[in-house]
């Protein structure tokens, strides 16, 4: 793999110098058209061994392009902040809006390839990361994002002779630590690791550009003509690309579904209800004073259904068992120009709640495979697609820690057609009820596929789907407390 | 000051429940106003004595408003992403958006109560920090945010009851800690200091809101009572309130100013620039890296000038003697709309730097004193209080370690042309230049006025302004080179 960077590539200067000025000129342009279109963002990822001119050819590109619209992540031991959440939420925080250059000096390969290296991460356990990587990848990717995967190489004699001539020049010796010297040690391993690592990720859509880093001149120009082609390229394709998707889903023939078989009729009378309420209530009251759980876990609840449903109202039963100080309720409304500027799935990340705490999505990430496929918001692709995102999603929170819970609220369809009627006539009730509503109305058969298709696909064993009868909301409300408690105690007690 | 909330206020169960019935509707029609108008933020500080019932009325707001628009923040020990940034930080990206209401369950009070009663802090800095948070919540508040601070009382008696109280109850018992008893010893500490604290900060703009927490139904009632009516007041309210502004300041008589006085023709030829180049930029790599500045202090630059003064080539010569992991470009270009549903300097408070970081503002706070102001972008008393705001938030980030740098690159009106001209022609320049770049320029005695101004009002000993003669490139940028080192080697050395 790692061959044609042995070569003893070599630019002379003279030819460097007349090649960089058209280079930078080319940089710039593309760059502004960039800028301009803001159609999508370039993620550039740099690795390699050390001393193979990693930072230097990061500055060059600073100094090539405009630096006002490139940033620079450098990603060394997580903070508090990043520890409490999912490996990947770091690097979700600092992907580039479209339309800007984000370089990430160390990426999400890093870790992995170190912990590898010294033994503290299982083979096994590396090839779910590698795979998660790769789907990760293929997500930025489907969501337009332009990947450069850099990978520096040099020679272990190489290597060598760069440490000690950086060791020797004094504007470059404080980047030589012990740790410099100790990774000589381990690079054979290195290399079988990073071997394997980059035949994996090696993926059609972001594969890796293994490049020569010894001779400067080589290393630089070649990574400026990459930069250029391939933002040049993108730029200039019309039209979507994204990986294949099977066609859509087809609806069972003999129309008996999740939806249909629920029995919407079960009902919980007054008294009943307020004592399960208190209940279950009091129980979760307390489990979420667990120590388990605030030092171990954080929880996400995720509310769709029909509109009136109750949606609102089962959640505010929820937060009555819960301290303000912990829970954060997050309305799903139209994207700010911030989150239209990233994949969807950010907006989502942007909320992924600390241990010991809640975030509560009132509408979720599932909009994509309801509403957007409904009303067209998103091709085809992209909501089939979804699926499998979303799943990946939800597997990196339960990874984390994250207990993660979803309710699908159902309600008939005369029940609505009741409940609007009523909410028209309550004043306070008023900005409730819109146009939109009604509209939606029209296209029930239409989410009830959706729906079907939704819990069918994304229904896993560590995040399922617990659809929820309401057209009594007693029933509903309690429904949903005794599932959170249930499932709460579950992951507390280990089972 | 107490007197007031200890006189045994009291309200029974049937006075209660009619009345919450009533409240209820108007709070949640308040606040749905209040969301349709999205003209300006709530921000509610929910203070006082342990066991006065300071979270229940937050959880009972919750179930009375719409709970998905709020937020509650409790703030405990800081993490340590906030740990390396100015005190008010934390404060600064948890504040609600226009439309929203934000709960500060613990706020910018309690630390500076908590050290004060420990005498962790001095008698002359508490008087510091009440000045500062004075200001703040001024600034918020001619920024129009609604902002209401209740202040929750006991007796001492009456805390002893509760605390006793909660501890019987297997549902509050869990609150009450060996510092809630701890507190109690130090309740006399508490009035007095939360006495003196609450005296200095009562401001005609946020005032306080003292209320006896003895009684759950007066409490949640009175609290309930003054949302309601402080929302409504505040949405009938039409026209903008802020506080009174000194008159415009006038040009002096003789037409002399910091700009006029400018020797324009400063210049560097190429082989002197070229060695004070490679000179300040090796002098500011090392600097970048020495311990004291990576431990102890952040780095920001502001970079203000006429258009095409050579900001962007100067900030470029800078970066190359950085390491591109260690700091952020920032252009600051038009507010995104989570930026618009903020105070103006919000969008500056995000970017402040961790410890041994360095962000570049390409552009900066001060677009409110020069392009808003000379637009009519805002009203005059905005521009006009913006001078002081400002130099509290730099004054705010000096305190925390960062040294703040500010730079106004100043050309003759020819030169402008001159380089207006070549950069039409050359082609990967072309969007450097704008119609608007045109229409600045017509405006050129307006800009020299408000710079002047500016820099009268906000050079401050600790963060100075520094004019930089830009007709010749080459000067500029060694003279803005010299400057930050000069500047960081002062502030290192102690000096």
């Amino acid at each position: 793999m790692f061959e044609s960077a042995e070569l003893g590539h070599r630019i002379d200067r003279k030819t460097f110098e007349k090649e960089v000025a058209k280079l930078r000129a080319e940089l710039l342009d593309v760059q502004y058209d960039l800028l301009q279109k803001r159609d999508f963002p370039v993620v550039i990822l740099v690795s390699g061994v050390d001393g193979s001119g990693k930072s230097e050819t990061i500055n060059l590109l600073y100094s090539w392009m405009d630096p006002r619209h490139i940033s620079t992540l450098a990603f060394s031991s997580p903070t508090d902040e990043e520890r409490e959440r999912p490996f990947m939420w770091r690097y979700w925080r600092a992907l580039p809006p479209k339309g800007k250059v984000g370089i990430f000096a160390g990426s999400w390969y890093s870790q992995p390839i170190a912990d590898r290296i010294s033994k503290k991460m299982k083979r096994a356990e590396m090839e779910e990361v590698l795979d998660e990587i790769n789907r990760f990848e293929e997500m930025l990717v489907n969501e337009g994002a332009l990947v450069l995967k850099f990978w520096f190489h040099l020679s272990k004699d190489a290597q060598k002779v760069r440490l000690k001539a950086m060791e020797k020049d004094p504007r470059t010796a404080w980047r030589v630590t012990k740790a410099s010297w100790a990774r000589l040690k381990t690079y054979d391993d290195l290399q079988v690791v990073a071997g394997h690592v980059l035949r994996v990720t090696n993926t059609a859509h972001a594969p890796w550009i293994i490049i020569e880093g010894t001779d400067d001149n080589y290393r630089s120009l070649t990574v400026g003509h990459v930069v250029r082609d391939a933002i040049t390229r993108r730029l200039a394709q019309t039209g979507k690309t994204s990986v294949p998707v099977a066609p859509p889903i087809v609806a069972a023939i003999d129309k008996r579904t999740v939806l249909s078989e629920l029995d919407l009729s079960r009902a919980l009378e007054k008294k009943a209800y307020e004592k399960e309420l208190a209940k279950w209530q009091g129980k979760l009251s307390q489990l979420m004073r667990d120590p388990r759980f605030q030092q171990n876990h954080s929880l996400i609840l995720a509310f769709e259904g029909s509109d009136a449903a109750g949606k609102g109202g089962t959640i505010r039963r929820v937060v009555e068992a819960m301290d303000a100080r912990q829970y954060q309720i997050v309305p799903v409304a139209a994207p700010t120009d911030e989150e239209r500027a990233q994949p969807y799935l950010w907006r989502f990340w942007r909320h992924v709640p600390r241990r010991g705490r809640v975030t509560i999505f009132d509408r979720t990430w599932y909009g994509r495979v309801l509403v957007e496929r409904i009303e067209g918001f998103c091709d085809e692709d992209d909501w089939l697609r979804a699926y499998a995102e979303i799943n990946d999603f939800e597997h990196a929170l339960v990874q984390a820690g994250a207990i993660v819970i979803k309710f699908w609220l159902q309600v008939s369809k005369e029940e609505q057609l009741k409940r609007f009627k009523e909410r028209e006539k309550t004043e306070f009730k008023r900005f409730k009820i819109t146009e939109e509503d009604w509209r939606n109305r029209e296209k029930w058969d239409a989410y009830a596929q959706a729906v079907c298709d939704m819990v069918e696909r994304t229904s896993t064993g560590r995040s399922p789907w617990t659809l929820v009868e309401a057209n009594d909301k007693n029933h509903a409300r309690v429904k949903v407390l005794r599932t959170i408690c249930e499932r709460l105690e579950r992951v507390l007690e280990g089972k």
